[in-house]
């Protein structure tokens, strides 16, 4: 490992996401995808500092997790914020329009915020992105009139709090991948998500993926590696 | 409460269910529902005493969670088994013609015999039962052709183990009140049926009620105090 | 799927209650329920939308976990408001006087709020109610007074935190179906409801069905999916 | 700590319970309790062991869940054994007539081992037995009858496995404490005891203490404590 | 049950403690202990009324689980305030000379609040009270100097968060019954009191019994039933 | 949802993974992958049947979960049997060589059994499989000599019980996307293998996405969903 | 027991940590270890009395879990604050440069804090401490460089959260002991901890020892008591 | 890592133990330590490979978690066994006199198995070892009588099931790290040796270091990495 002529940092925690290189092998892995910042845990001045140096070096950058007041400190920055996916981009261009494009489908209107946090990482990523909101499995006739377009989409990053049973519902009747994304919405035995996540876990249909609790960025991160892998 | 005139003996233990009255006011309970008896924590001698006791009052019997031995042991005895639900019934007859229906549907086939606990239960109790079997919501299709029926039942009991999709997929597409059986059937994060039974509870689809994972016989309890109440 | 005449729309997240018909078949369930919204995930400006455009059509609704700044921000809209069921209704009448009554049993004054969000959604779903508070089972004669009232019930709510005797005791006096909700009400092993909703799912007692905990509004609309089928 | 003159092993790992006097000050505690061995996890040598040197000192012993297979391996030696209740006792004399009386109740016939393990202990260390089987509170009036005779108890051992709901009800209607020992029978949500060891703690009715899952023994001991101290 | 004479109203939710006689043969139990209220889920102005009813039928009264707010609205009655135990008391004398004595141990200084919630209650019902602090396993020699006292006390009361190691050594060390109060004290796997509570039943020291986490009311209930049983 | 022309039937319970086209616009879905049937709660008869049904149509199989007593009973069957991965197949021919090949990576040998589920699941499904075996992070030099061929890999299933720490290991270090299936192997804490999970779902490496405990069959088909979708 | 004449007062709830002698065996053990208080439940007034008594005693002190409130309250007093890893002392020198010297490891930026708990604590203990931070197993390489001087540390105590890899991974490739402290970073299934801890008890890496989550100061005694034994 | 001159294989899935060095800094860990393997998931053809290869190789073995079976089938090769051990070592001499002694301390005979695993572990890795047992909290004067030896020893790995108060207890009283090892003794909410394990982890004793529940093996590698480490 002596030589490690470039890095891949795509952490969450101090989350410099530069997706180098590692050893010689991965060299054309080297491009594309810029540098993340999981803002949780950071000071205003740390992420100050971060966004900064970006700007200077013209790298473009993603901030997650952002809080209200963190969004308002940093309200003089050149930043193009989502408050409802309390996300931040800096210096980022669309993605080119022959692009991979996923579908990001949420169960109800209060998975939107992970959904968009989802939908804003995959774009940052280089990925293309239709959001269908509010197809939840109780109505499952809101559901039918997107199946269509369901079936074109390469890769679906489904969202879903409470019981979650759109993860099955959606793997069952299309033939793309599903990377499920519980949510923490919920309350009683479904607080906190644990109920959408044994449901996309202990689920028998096929197809189904699954990342942790609210991570919308996680499974963007993982269809960029899907779709985007040279 | 000195006056107690009869007894409604219906529990799970020792489970001599007599439904009869209590207090006066109860009174027109006082027919009907026949007796059952849990197999699980009693011996065979236990159990054919009593069979034998209702053999010679000519007492109808319901008995529930027999095991492979104690179906053999009382294999003299003058019972009706069904060895995959197994329960036992002792001098009943069918429900009358004119008696109301519960559709009992079923996720997967290894939820059958649950189901065909709460569909031997329902009918000792003096429903009509019909099962529409595999119609889980990894292959929505299977459950759409028996929508007509389901809109006819006046309740439906699902019973699903895994992810326990079809309780909400079910309740939204019908008007007929839904009892969920979650079932044991399942591994890993669904092992035991907790997730299918947090499915049950934390779902958003109106009109869904649950009992215990695999207790059949509850859910038969339940339907059969809603539909024969006077 | 194709041609979907109408819609229920009954959900809790974004929860458009329409209640009307799926499919052919279902089209006598297109009248009397009127619309319900869950405010817990909305902002002020959503809600005061989805009031006002059912204002305007002259469409009924039930708006169901009102924080008390909701119902400070909307105090200017025609809503009838009960804070501590924390349920907002707009447009609505009595049920009718033959309508059938559902009798809702807390165990303690602490229970009182998720039982008047029940009563409160049963009542605009078409039931009459009946309250009996304070019942609970650690002084037993308080629930015996009541007997006679609750035989005559075709339904009973019970609401119940700490550790859920309630259920067990009402279930197994009386001969009409229960519907428990297991309350948050608690603390120690019995925080959060866990226990209580392990008392309403563990017991033997013939004909209780469960509902979330907390989950008023989920018992009144099985409560009238049970009722109210045509 | 230096002059230990006397012990009080009154353990359940290796269990000799000689409840002799720690220092000075306990002297008066020398006497009385006979020793007792937890069998589940003792070779049949090394009980034959214990159960010869106590035979040859003439000491009584307690033997508490031996196996099926050990009563069969230990039958030569001049036991009392309670194969329900999986006990043993050798040179044990009956409680004198004036020892207090303890009352054990049982919710089911299968929480029957537990509580005549809480019986045998209780005897074997000085205190009169009598057990109440079978009183669960979905037939409340099977209670009430009894209720008299438990008034007159100074203790009550209450046991019950499902959701425990005999605990509450007992504590409410009587003036007596109540040991509470939760049994491992039930299944689904109420398996290996969680729910009723829940209903013990979480209740509001007072006077209720608890000891661990299928504890019989803890029980006794806890009442011998209680109602033999000097 | 038609005739109840009196009642005994003892529970914590809406906690009037009035411990009368239920039917005839608890006559004698009329007397004696005054009235209890659980503060938590109550408002200030339903805090007021009950005080000032017990004020003007100059019933003594006990308070438990104030707030400091609560506290503070309150500050005008006539009340005997413990901040730290969150207790008040109305028109309460001490407990007479010859009343029983409990010793309440605590493992740390953060459980002095839930232990003197335990010795107010206890003086509240007629017990004498002795505390004993911060004799923690951590450091044995602090709780053996206090051994001599604790072997004269009748009954102890032992409070401790953390592991809750302090109740198999105290129950170890005497031959008093040991009721253990498991406090929300400590962090990591130890928050909310999870481990102190396994600690209290899963010991095999002889003649420990368990209360709810943080109880120390429930506590000083048992110990009063135990005690002052007639 | 009228006409159904095909089905897709890719479920686990009782698993007929026939992957036609739902509804016209799936219809390139139609090909391709041969049926599955989970063995763990079939009958040898039921068993029996379906493999016979498959080899009269000359459809191929895979069977999964196979016990030795069921590989025993099926013995005289054309089947291709792995004891070792529980699976079998019927009239399988090899992936062509110009099908994409994914990684699978075990942790230890006792991950091996659920690897090779994957990877006989994979190769069924027409994906070529190579497999790197105890490449676990306890030595980390055994996974060093890997790390060019990972690099090249498309997908790489990583398998792991344990702490599951290959999870974050691998996917920080390749660029390709990691399917992580936790298995059952551990002991304590680690039983069942709930910290796996946890470790594949917690982790902040990027693009890992988690399937159910032991579940190589839907990695698998997870797999082929990603590579093998038109 | 009789004569103490010196104390080990080292515990964590009211946490006087004098570390003298307890009987004569252990004399040579009442040198060395300055005082420590937990904060985190005591009033600014409680903390400020046992700083005081400290001063005018000349003790050294170290406090731990101090607010933001209570810093700011003691801010008049002569204390060595680290807000970050909120922790103060009072009158310490720094250790000697013969003391032996540990590694503290951090895998992420967030698990500083309790780093330098554990830093802070060890110093006042006596040892000195040497920190590596960020360097989590997301990027392996990032570890790499550091491994030469992990090598030649006598004690490494890593900091990790999430799903705390880091354990395994340095402990397979050092041969020193491993003190593993699991944080509450993380969210999801990895919240409080619990995974972080997992992997540090089920991972099979050799020579990991694990403390409470968040637990530096308890690392930190553990250290001492190695690495400064007489 | 190009050039890795030796191997530190230390694992327990296939578990090679051969603490060679790893890289050029860990040169001087390279002798010593011999190999172990995890018996409980391997064939006993693989455990006969594994042995004779080290026979033939002429090096030292050890064998943990060994069934009674596999003692069977491998009783003609040279090994020495420990039935209640479950371990088995091969050309394995004394440790030296002048090798680090530590103590093993149980709180049960039931927790001897593991004591013993951990003691014939660290024998095989070249420490002495004293075990001393059956001096659980419940009767702390057993202790009292090795608190001189005990104050001697350099480290103590204490065994403990059910509530583990001897680890608190025991860190308390000596000056010497503790590695505490939680059994899986005990019922109820003890079972499984979680109740053992927050006790270990929960504690304020200073000086306590935790490992996995039945662990005794990583207890012996924790205690030879300390006190071996060059």
């Amino acid at each position: 490992m002596a030589a490690l002529p470039a890095r891949q940092r795509f952490c969450c925690a101090n989350f410099l996401m530069e997706r180098h290189t590692i050893f010689d092998w991965s060299r054309k892995a080297r491009t594309g995808i810029p540098e993340a910042v999981f803002a949780e845990s950071k000071s205003d001045a740390q992420l100050r500092d971060i966004i900064q140096a970006h700007q200077e070096r013209k790298v473009p950058l993603l901030v997650t997790r952002l809080s209200g007041d963190q969004i308002e400190a940093l309200s003089d920055l050149p930043l193009n914020v989502d408050p409802l996916a309390r996300t931040a981009t800096l210096l980022k261009s669309a993605p080119p329009p022959q692009a991979p494009q996923i579908m990001v489908v949420t169960a109800g209107t209060s998975d939107l915020a992970v959904a968009r946090e989802a939908a804003n990482s995959a774009e940052f990523m280089g990925l293309r992105v239709r959001i269908i909101a509010d197809v939840g499995v109780a109505g499952l006739w809101r559901l039918e009139k997107h199946l269509p377009d369901l079936a074109r989409a390469r890769l679906i990053v489904a969202v879903a709090g409470m019981e979650g049973a759109l993860f099955p519902v959606v793997a069952g009747l299309v033939a793309a991948p599903v990377i499920a994304v519980p949510t923490s919405v919920g309350y009683g035995v479904a607080k906190d998500g644990s109920v959408a996540l044994g449901s996309a876990l202990g689920t028998c249909a096929p197809g189904v993926v699954c990342v942790n609790i609210d991570n919308g960025f996680g499974a963007a991160a993982a269809a960029a590696k899907i779709l985007l892998a040279p």
